[in-house]
């Protein structure tokens, strides 16, 4: 049944990290605007730009496949979106609103992370090497930009919080 | 403003994932019966016992707290679960049903490991010792489940699907 084997689950899966890409470059500018460190500021900045470069590989990918760029809704992203804009306005102002931004920007890298490593394990097993080179590329930016984030939660932005 | 500060900002979140979990125990059961392999059937049963003691553990430091155990509603949790009940009926009875289903339980783990991450390093920060040893035992579960997961996918059922 091709409609149901894993070519046709990479795809579906390939759609739905592309609706979510699209809706993370939605959300970003509010996001990098809310945070009141400089250094949180920059770092949300270059992951936008890393990000414009990540859909521009799943554009790639489709292209690869010979199918047209285009996402499913992707109701995961929109929940975890939902939640950050909750808490953002919930602890705006307040001491822990730039603890309150991290956690959520690390909750879209968590979503991103787990979606692109299963698409790159999926595309090993299809044999589709170009494709599997742009998906390492892209989880490693995840990778990096959730680490990243980590350090700068544990060395200035909770000790801020907490005080 | 004691209610926009970290603590604060640590029980809104301990709220997110406990409403979280409950949605995951009652989504458990229907992956768990939906899974063709038995060896991954297996894995979703444990880590259904392991959840069930990670919600005794959120329990415990509510009560630390001297808090009520309760949820807010979590839209993250819920837009996870509801793309993989998609994947599932889109995806089953073919050969990809179960790399579907593998690919929705990491999402969860990933969901999960982010916000016990983001709770362990609040904990740390606000002095919360007995919480954070609860939090860590937690953390290092989700972690393992993920790698157990990932492995089971890519040594049997990815090439199962892809057959």
């Amino acid at each position: 049944m091709a409609d149901k084997d894993l070519k046709a689950l990479f795809q579906h899966a390939l759609q739905d990290v592309y609706s979510a890409e699209t809706a993370i470059l939605k959300a970003m500018p509010r996001m990098t605007q809310a945070a009141q460190s400089e250094a949180l500021r920059g770092a949300l900045a270059v992951h936008q730009q890393e990000t414009e470069e990540q859909v521009r590989r799943l554009d790639q990918i489709f292209q690869q496949l010979g199918e047209r760029a285009e996402g499913i809704q992707c109701k995961a992203i929109q929940g975890i979106i939902d939640e950050g804009e909750e808490v953002l306005q919930k602890f705006s102002g307040g001491e822990a609103s730039d603890a309150g931004l991290i956690a959520s920007a690390q909750a879209i890298e968590h979503y991103e992370i787990t979606r692109y490593g299963t698409l790159l394990a999926w595309a090993k097993q299809l044999g589709l090497t170009e494709a599997e080179e742009l998906l390492q590329e892209t989880l490693i930016e995840e990778e990096n930009t959730d680490s990243l984030l980590s350090d700068l939660a544990e060395d200035s932005i909770n000790p801020a919080a907490a005080t």
